[in-house]
């Protein structure tokens, strides 16, 4: 009986087009992250239950794939209580974070600190499918755990700069740090409006000063809280003059006075690098706010309108769910499926990713295989990558498979060449052809290489 | 509140060694499928309970992990029919084999054929976890489709030879032929017996020749039929005297003689490509008996005691089941986790693949810090892969991680350094250290690759 084959709304097929210009992206990071001393983790598509829930907030616990217990998972239900807790014990990785520090916690004793890993799996969530939104899709993580030094944030930026250099999209990298964003929080007299207040600022440029101090209002705040909070709607200049205008308001508030010290302290180590990406203080940001104690940072593109392409901030205590307090730690991911996007959409992609072998060798019949099979054979030994056409079809045939796969080099051996004991290679894309003994592989290779 | 972390039972995590020693391998195999044209893809771990059920024999349906429906996947539960079907239409991916039959199928319109493809992703099976058997794995599948000329037989025995040459694996490669084993069936007059006849030959080495006939005779075999067969239990010599032994055995059966050709021709191919891996033709081979039509495949490792590493075989009718009929194909899975054991356990793996960063600048402070910066940034500009150390800790405890991490150069450069306007690189293997001027980057990198 046949069946119309359909994959789960949300999740993608990926063709060789598509794979070639995702591993390119994939490939790219992954080079960076080990320039930088990074090592690659892996961990199971599968965790418990007990791993992940509670952990992205009841929005996410709704958005976990669950897995129904293998065997007779009907077998011990209780029909009076909740049916997929007593039936499903695993479920799906929901992002590469929590897994993370539960590897930490888990391996404690076997992991040297600091701990610089980066991880590139696929997550899933429940989520409802839209334009750029899927219910499988890979994330790339690199975190640096058990060290507060701020030369982490500083080597997170670095391979920001480096991986979006490499990929050929401008982008500018905008800075925060949740001990400011607490500070501003407490010198206006409101320390547990927190996120009101970040949610407010990050409207500004979008609806304009007065709509803001409305929002604020709106939420409770007080006229004179709003007075307070002003100087930084209006925030301008250099760094150095908004920070010391930060700094004025912010004389009440000790932890909001860290949060500048450390964004002074990055910014320097950012200039003292030699960083050329642009990179700003942007008092706005507020993602992650429920996790992030220090630094926050957010990439955008340039010249590509998307949302952020790379995200993340310093965590301090993201293993003491699990038992290990006191461990700092700072990561950000990079989002393949916008990264893909933008290159896409700005035409960066490098030509020929998904380009075939570099040599096709004409099947012209039985006997002729004989001839060129050890050719092929010794050319692959010498790294070329060679097909033979596997049956002995028209020519033109052959020919348009070459031309669909991208194969560049074209060699058609027949009787009369077997004879004269020669290989023909023609380069399809110049026209370009030689002749070349049958044992002068070096003189083929050195042909296919030009 | 602290949870005590762990992964469920039969899945694991992977750390810097165990994923750098596995990537080898992964490497190795798409380096050599991309240098015979293969392209690679990716499916979803998720695929609809329809295209996997009733694919893997009723055993198989019993371990697929199948997925909660996200929402309220209880709200219009019957009762009185089974749950597990009401409340679930998407289970993890158990193979790669039919999710690459339902692409193929689904993407018939895009694919141009003969299409080579490779695919290296997890599946995952809710089998009872034991040494060696995991509930999540990785599969390393290489398929060509749309021909069924033998030369696709022989580019797998190719791929073979090359992927465990470059592993430094001795290894032989069996083959039989779906086509002489129901030929075999038939002469002997059970044609419907093929599966019983070959389980017995397969016991030959294990139990011995008459072990075997008094299976065949329990199975209700005549003693005639197994005279018949006898024959093929003592079948000895070259491949050309078990082929012309066979030759005259088989005949009665058309098909019997189709597979023998196809045998010798394939053997053929073997010789002309110049294969110096030992091959065998092998009677008792029944692996995937179920669903191969041609060719059966297995590799067994020569100096290890382990099952097949790899194996495959060819099928011609596997996108029938979604609709799409008359698509010969051939394909061979690579097992990573018992070539890792293999690897391991023959001390294969070369060293240094889990080593961390070329070069550790040690931390000696903020002033030095400005120095190094640079100097670290331009080296990795030009390849070389950099840590510096996050905090200006005891040099003991740099030097130690250093070594923990494999890194290979150590500088130190304090106060006295950047007065001289010098970086020392020291060789922590060798002990050579050498003094370069701070702009003298190709010097350091010379060095480095020494």
């Amino acid at each position: 009986m046949a069946q119309k084959p359909s994959i789960p709304k949300g999740t993608r097929d990926f063709g060789p087009q598509q794979m070639a210009a995702r591993n390119y992206i994939f490939d790219t990071v992954r080079s960076v992250f080990r320039s930088f001393g990074y090592s690659q983790i892996e961990t199971p598509a599968m965790e418990n239950l007990s791993t992940l829930l509670g952990k992205y907030g009841d929005e996410g616990d709704k958005l976990l794939y669950r897995i129904l217990n293998s065997g007779d998972a009907f077998a011990d239900v209780d029909f009076g209580k909740p049916l997929a807790s007593q039936v499903c014990e695993k479920g799906l990785r929901y992002d590469l974070t929590v897994p993370f520090a539960r590897f930490v916690v888990q391996h404690q004793g076997e992991i040297s600190f600091p701990f610089k890993r980066f991880q590139i799996q696929p997550v899933w969530r429940a989520d409802r499918p839209q334009k750029g939104r899927y219910r499988e899709f890979y994330q790339c993580d690199v975190d640096a755990i058990g060290s507060d030094s701020l030369l982490c944030e500083l080597e997170l930026v670095q391979i920001v700069e480096r991986v979006f250099g490499l990929l050929g999209i401008r982008v500018c990298t905008k800075i925060n740090n949740r001990k400011v964003l607490t500070g501003l929080a407490q010198v206006c007299g409101f320390p547990d409006r927190v996120v009101d207040i970040t949610v407010a600022i990050d409207k500004l440029d979008k609806i304009g000063l007065d709509a803001v101090v409305e929002e604020l209002l709106s939420k409770g705040l007080t006229p004179s809280a709003v007075d307070v909070l002003r100087p930084v709607l209006l925030l301008e200049g250099s760094f150095e003059q908004k920070l010391s205008a930060m700094r004025k308001l912010m004389a009440g508030s000790e932890e909001g006075l860290r949060g500048l010290a450390e964004m002074e302290e990055l910014f320097g180590l950012i200039r003292s690098a030699g960083v050329q990406m642009p990179c700003e203080m942007d008092l706005s940001l507020a993602r992650g706010l429920n996790y992030y104690t220090g630094a926050i940072f957010e990439v955008k593109a340039l010249d590509w309108q998307i949302g952020s392409i790379c995200g993340g901030g310093r965590y301090d205590n993201l293993t003491g769910i699990f038992g290990l307090p006191g461990m700092s730690g700072v990561g950000i991911s990079f989002g393949a499926d916008r990264i893909f996007d933008v290159l896409e959409g700005l035409g960066k992609f490098p030509s020929g990713l998904a380009s075939g072998a570099d040599v096709l060798f004409a099947n012209m019949g039985r006997a002729e295989l004989d001839y060129v099979l050890p050719v092929a054979a010794a050319l692959r030994s010498a790294g070329v990558s060679v097909e033979i056409y596997p049956e002995p079809a028209k020519l033109k045939k052959q020919f348009d498979y070459c031309d669909r796969k991208g194969i560049r080099f074209l060699s058609i051996c027949g009787e009369s060449e077997a004879a004269a004991g020669v290989v023909q290679l023609k380069n399809l894309a110049s026209g370009d052809q030689r002749s070349f003994g049958r044992e002068d592989i070096s003189g083929m290779v050195a042909f296919i290489a030009e």
